[in-house]
């Protein structure tokens, strides 16, 4: 951490300072200039809050140099974390070299509907059934979701299919009714819903954590520290793109995130091309774009009849299409290793 | 409502359109132009699912053109709301020309400090008392509030001045601690909560509800939408600045919001400059430009020793420049009336 | 295009409006609702100023449907434009199934250096060549490029390889010098810059047409649509990231602009992942998702000294790290096809 | 300027990095820590180019500290420059406490237009001339001005009203035409136009640089750094919005900038709330927040016929609203000094 203090402080301030900063573990290091004095904190500065120093009247500005996440950086813990889902023999391996692709429709609708998606998609490929039981949307007048008997439905199809079943949740109130939900995934506007965040801390189950609308890297993580710091390590991150100011998708996918994340953290990273996107006939070539970026698994969405979906059937690809899709797939990792 | 069709689509596909159309009880006039087909729906359209009809094989767009809330729309309620907060002699309103200034610490720290605090912002002016209880912080080892202790001291502070509290509301599960709280705040990373917008939809009390990090003012309205159609329609919208590229500010405060919501809704509107800048030197400017503009009041973060409190110090104002800048927005009010 | 109109238009009003807008040889339907008339306009509708209609008292709001650039527009032009640059037995298709690679330093710095990296990497398997004798540089400090002398030492290298070049050009005051380079770059900072698109529009030479920093695609196109306008129909996009709110990498490379474009206009679409990510470790992932996303080919930066470069080496590949990287692309197309 | 090391680099390594530092004329200062190295560089850094810093292997980060502009930075230069424009009794100052406010026409349409819009708002209380002649615009098909006979009618208003006039310059072919334009407006699509601005410092007359689309504060100043390295220091800069993710205002009016800028340079800054909303409805009030956060100036859009105009008639205000304005503008002025 870097503090740049200004012209005109004194020097016995600036022993105050530094004896204040020493109280806290971190060493210091001061280099003078003609118009600023710089201070260099070096140890273990991630406990330190920086909105308070640079509240000081003395101080200019302030720059974090290390990252202020600990539990998820990969500084700390080379190796990848491979987080496993699911048990017995539909168990799935997700992370250090292990990819999976997770289908399913938006959201659970009915048993036909989600026990017919499940075997089809096992059937192309993929090795987990994901399904909205609780769904946030921005309208209080859009279908809110089917809720606990939405999940009913999903242990249902799993119980058909063998898969592993993955799906939203939007309170800790509802802790209770996720107890049997395989990988349970915070979506992108609760991000910061830091209670939630604590709660699922406390809990023994692979988290799906989706980036927030407009949220850093760094801000992510941090989201992600406050899983492990409460004792659950099992995280897995989700890209599904970030806001921006042109109107032809719903979203950029940030698809360079992959790469920067292998070299911050150790957890696994998965995309979703279908809310990044919100067209269908985008998802199979950013599918392919996410795989060739090094992406561990991905999240489409599939629809049996995508133009009656109860929500998002825009962006819902059909079983058929899918199939493709994921024989694509596993064309380009044949040759991407 | 505009709906426009593919170049190929068949006559029979476009009159089982119309008539599915016509059975969710809109009206349905179709133009037919040389590339393409325009159906437009006229009528109550807040109903219709704009994504399903977007997933149609036959649809190439889908234009909006009327906004999906209902409740906080003028078109609909052409008189201000005008929000009652506390009771008795303290009460405050705010809206429909009344304008408020809430003042106090990003935290609560110490019964000393808050109702010192609390003191010398009502002798500067300010109405109402803010300090947070319950801190969302994006690191989970960073300083979290005093939670339910946090709320019993603004209680005494109140008790002590008289100035209505107000602070946030983090989860649903608190809302017990609430009961005495005036005016409770929906922070930015919770505007999307949906679980706690429809819980607080269902209390009696003012809500204050915060512009998320990157939202538009349709989702912040869909928001306000959420409560409002719970029965609670007694909602104040605070700008407090969304995220951009450049650093030299927190957020970019977007001050032209303002007028536009004047026009979209009867609801009042108050800015918060101290989280939009970050930077308590560049407050004043912003708090007078924001009046300027026609808010209806500010929230401004005032600390007795910015540079010792536990969280965003850089942000507070001290009591003496908190009196100073009272005075002056005294002044711009005598002007703009 | 659709205008909707205030509540209390006259009927005369209205059909004035009629009259003025037929006069504009476009239909015009009218579909009258409870709380507004919607205008619907059929036909020819790119001349129409929408500033102009939503200037008018009467009209609430104005949405264009259809797109405004027709030569670039896939509508009106379905089969894919093939680019040829160069000439000769080096002469190089791009688009319509033909990809390439551009590569070459950042700055042309010296005859060695750009015939060393030229032969390097044609031999890697690129078959174009890049390299900036004009420098757009933030800083008036920073190194502005050789000019002159280096387009000079482009045609050198040219010559020594058979490689058709590639350089940026900045003002249209400076187009006799590039009489005689391949493909004509327009950087990110001049995709607005309409006296230089006139001016090229003049030209009978391939335009490389980079994306603005934060242009949408619509005014990327219009750009395009410039130069089309004047007669040069050889426009080949590029992908180089817009900006965002995070600092991870320099921009946020947007690869779903690739099936986009595929859709709105028949001009081949390349990438620039280095100026889009920034660092050069970055460059592979995001060179092979942009392939596997359907990219006509990539424009990569390499130096044999990085480290050195005078501008932007912490972007570059070495011409070894090239030369893997071709290996993984080709390997990449065998399964795309 | 700060650069971490990696973990790994040699005693020798960071020898040589330390010499060819101190090469460079900078002190500097290396702070060991457990996971990195810090090297802190105090002195004249803004001829280091960051980006070969950053291209060395051993290098993990560079941050700079100190600004990177010189001619610009209030550092350097703390009193207020303050610009004249124009000559004689009409000459107007700007900047250093002295205000003013430029109105006219987006276009010069005709010599009737334009006179009679510059008799009204001087009488209004306008100092200067605003009217485009040659015009940016995103569409080869929308009208482009009339050039320089555009130039010649404000001449002519000019003489008849004694304004100085205000045009925008969008090629350094053009130059000669301008030598008789009183204050040279540089475009925001054009602010990183460097063969444009480098010709602009070469010239003896006072500059209106808007901000780009989506610039940040450095390149601006950056921009205004190229123009005054060339000998032109009489610049005046111009917020005019910047682009953002939502849709209800053409582009989010940053007026924090004031305040930001203030402390960073001595240069006058004024506002254009027109471009920045593109809503006359909405310019009232951002013209009054703007003055209020303490702007030297507003650039508004005045148009006689708003509905005809040849260009964003929706963003101008009839001279009956601007003199409505002014006279708010005049009162807000009494009372904030």
């Amino acid at each position: 951490m870097i503090a740049v203090l200004k012209k005109d402080v004194s020097e016995s301030q600036k022993q105050n300072l530094v004896k204040w900063l020493k109280g806290h573990g971190v060493e210091v290091h001061i280099s003078e200039g003609q118009y600023q004095t710089v201070v260099g904190l070096v140890g273990d500065t991630s406990r330190i809050d920086i909105h308070l120093l640079e509240g000081l009247d003395m101080v200019e500005s302030v720059t974090r140099i290390s990252e202020p996440f600990k539990c998820a950086n990969r500084r700390f813990h080379p190796a990848d974390t491979i987080v496993e889902v699911g048990s017995g023999e539909n168990k799935v391996l997700i992370g250090g070299g292990n990819t999976a692709i997770i289908a399913g429709p938006c959201s659970v609708e009915s048993e036909e509907q989600i026990v017919g998606i499940a075997r089809s998609v096992k059937a192309s490929g993929a090795s987990l059934l994901r399904g909205g039981a609780f769904k946030p949307r921005t309208s209080p007048y859009d279908f809110q979701g089917l809720r606990e008997d939405g999940l009913e439905l999903l242990r249902i199809a799993r119980k058909e299919t063998g898969l592993p079943i993955v799906t939203e949740i939007m309170s800790e109130k509802h802790l209770d009714f996720f107890e049997d939900v395989d990988l349970i995934q915070i979506g992108a506007r609760n991000m910061q819903n830091f209670e939630l965040l604590k709660a699922l801390g406390k809990v023994n189950k692979p988290i799906l954590l989706k980036r927030g609308l407009s949220a850093t890297v760094k801000e992510w993580l941090m989201s992600a520290e406050y899983i492990m710091a409460g004792g659950n390590e099992k995280i897995i991150l989700c890209e599904r793109g970030i806001r921006s100011y042109d109107t032809y998708t719903r979203n950029v996918l940030d698809l360079s995130v992959i790469p920067v994340l292998r070299e911050l953290t150790h957890l696994p990273v998965i995309v979703d091309p279908s809310h990044a996107t919100g067209h269908s006939r985008l998802v199979p070539s950013m599918s392919l774009a996410a795989m060739a970026a090094g992406a561990d698994g991905l999240i489409i969405e599939v629809h049996n009849d995508p133009a009656h979906a109860l929500c998002d059937g825009a962006q819902s690809l059909t079983p058929a299409q899918f199939d493709e899709l994921a024989q694509k797939i596993r064309n380009l990792q044949s040759v991407i290793g």
